[in-house]
């Protein structure tokens, strides 16, 4: 996600109280009760400006969804778009993903999507890749048993080393789609990456769960 | 491999007495005695017409090659090329691989070749695929402990099907290529198809080893 700082755009993230949960370190353990429901919780780490995730929530009402994104510039940009929809079943958060295991407790969450995540392409920054074995822990120690990582990306280098870590780290695949865009896949929601750059090249999809 | 059937094509390999083994059974765990030496036995399953397996040979004096393929009208032009050629480490004989343990003993293949497999394309098929799970006990049986598989095609729902199989299985994936000749991988051996399919879409390419 390519983005021009937003001066204070933490305040101006504050001031969506709807959806935007500044302390997330509080609700450890707890999303549940923020929700007001049990519904299944469900993940985009990396959300960008959001679509992907709106319209998700705004299609599946049963399902609370937390959006997570680095870059509080970019998160504004989600949060924004947020304001102008009716949805209660969305937060949004600010954090770094290497940090999950702070903010969610072990068995919290029932997916996580990674959609176009940094490929970091040099092999000295594959550690930082979303796929690589440094994040998978975290993922498992979050993720009810049989919940799944949905991941897409246009990126072949990191759909080649995601195959590979995710596979040498136990996970088991499924739904494999090497043309996600000239698949049988249902109802594939687009970011707005995706509607962007799809035209170059094919996008690359699977499903992941641990043992 | 599309072919016209030949007649007579198994006493026509018959004659070529020095590649073609007509008892295959016979060698099953003294495959080496065969070749008189105890180079490691590199098998390809469906060698089509032979270049590729002819020029891996030719390459690689201190490897054994058993060239595998079902049609002998098929493996009558894989003879007809070796015939033509100064080499000693290929063996080529017509089988099914549903009956590899039939002619191979447990650990005694370092390597197995899959190369533009037969995709059966019918799900009612998939079970007739080179890379499902009722050959890859067959497979995990012949191998020696870490003998690898090296599988390409350029048929995208195979090579999907494919990662899932072999996944599920248990099997550790490694230099999973899906644009193997926009890649960096050296010295690729062209198989005869390849040559000719290669322009119309990428050639996917995976390694995988058993546990």
């Amino acid at each position: 996600m390519r983005l021009r700082n937003i001066p204070n755009a933490n305040i101006k993230l504050a001031q969506n109280e709807r959806d935007f949960v500044a302390n997330p370190a509080d609700f450890k353990g707890r999303w549940h009760d923020l929700f007001g429901n049990n519904n299944p919780i469900h993940i985009e780490i990396g959300m960008g400006k959001g679509q992907f995730l709106t319209q998700l929530a705004l299609q599946n009402p049963d399902i609370n969804y937390i959006g997570i994104e680095k870059f509080s510039s970019v998160l504004l940009r989600a949060s924004e778009k947020l304001e102008t929809i009716e949805v209660n079943n969305v937060k949004i958060i600010n954090i770094d993903a290497l940090m999950l295991n702070d903010y969610f407790e072990k068995d919290e969450i029932a997916r996580i999507y990674l959609n176009f995540s940094d490929p970091w392409p040099k092999n000295a920054h594959a550690k930082r890749r979303l796929t690589s074995n440094r994040f998978l822990p975290l993922y498992e120690n979050i993720l009810v048993k049989d919940g799944e990582i949905h991941f897409k990306t246009d990126n072949r280098l990191l759909f080649e080393f995601s195959l590979e870590s995710l596979n040498n780290y136990g996970l088991i695949l499924s739904n494999i789609s090497l043309d996600l865009h000239n698949s049988d896949f249902p109802n594939n929601i687009m970011t707005e990456y995706e509607e962007k750059f799809s035209k170059f090249g094919p996008i690359y999809r699977l499903e992941a769960k641990f043992k």
